[in-house]
């Protein structure tokens, strides 16, 4: 009995072709699939043509690393931002968090990742050459490292801490502690011992 | 501040039409289209070209509904397949559950669905009238029906059961049970339950 062999190339091309996003496997894939070409064809046209108009459009901005059309993005042409302040950041999605907040002026770098040296990737596949150029441009007064607090942010953290310090500039991290709204009894103890450890006066 | 004003309007779209996907969210879609601009450029053109080519060149079976690409898929056009048999299944997933026992050698119908009449799925939207005239061709003898064991694909089974036989068809329905290879202690109540009621001299 001719089992899979009767499912036609082009579905089983674009099953494969799902299976390479983040966190897809081939169960999820083919639901996918399924869906678009039964219930939404308008969908799997227009996110065809999204991914193509993404790839051929967008850049990395010439400053801050991030995604753009232009050759600086928003942030980086904003009149009003803060040029002596400069947050590093992992991921747009670590920026836009930051932003969310609506309590930070100055401006960004995307590192585009973080080290993981596991992973294959070291400073020279994060180019920290070009983040350490964009600290030191004479307009920076402070950087704030923004990286995660996993064990690879911390380290991404560390490591261009004591690259942007050789320069004499004043570098921070954000501060860890309890979150805003969290019962200690539901908090973890390294947070906790954290939050001890860097305890402030009030 | 220009919070996320700043994101380019080709990633928002690309963000946008990959929420179209099932199970997909803005977090997951914003993480997915991060990681095919920054770490899979080619895997986002590569997806880009097999949606354009599925919606193109994929169509329904004739004969099944399921997809292929010519007017017949290939387990139609099969010569050694049984037609005096009928399978009815609600997606090509399923189809695909009943070829890997290796143990049906008979022909299908995919409904592409299932009766749910609060997402507006009625005997209608599923063209139940075509199902029933592949099941009426004079080839048919029996009727399998393999419609998932949940409240909607139970009251689907009763739907075209009743249909059916209605023709003078013999129509079976895929046996309820305890699963292989699984131990009572861990089945729901109701599997055992029906297991009892359906049991069978050894």
């Amino acid at each position: 009995m001719a089992a899979r062999l009767s499912e036609p190339q082009p579905l089983l091309a674009l099953v494969e072709a799902l299976r390479r996003l983040p966190g897809v496997g081939e169960r999820t894939a083919s639901r996918m699939a399924y869906h678009l070409l039964q219930h939404d064809l308008q969908g799997a046209q227009h996110l065809g043509r999204a991914l193509s108009e993404a790839v051929s459009r967008l850049r990395h901005c010439d400053q801050c690393n991030s995604f753009t059309e232009a050759t600086l993005c928003g942030t980086c042409q904003h009149p009003e931002r803060d040029s002596s302040l400069l947050c590093i950041v992992e991921t747009p999605a670590d920026q836009n968090s930051i932003e969310a907040t609506h309590g930070y002026s100055g401006l960004y770098y995307v590192l585009m990742g973080r080290l993981a040296p596991l992973e294959g990737m070291g400073p020279a596949e994060l180019d920290f050459d070009r983040a350490l150029a964009r600290a030191t441009n004479g307009f920076v007064k402070e950087v704030i490292l923004a990286t995660s607090f996993t064990a690879e942010g911390e380290t991404t953290a560390h490591y261009l801490s004591e690259a942007l310090r050789s320069k004499g500039l004043k570098v921070t991290r954000l501060a860890r502690g309890v979150p805003a709204g969290s019962e200690l009894e539901y908090v973890d103890a390294g947070t906790v011992a954290w939050a001890l450890m860097e305890r402030k006066p009030t």
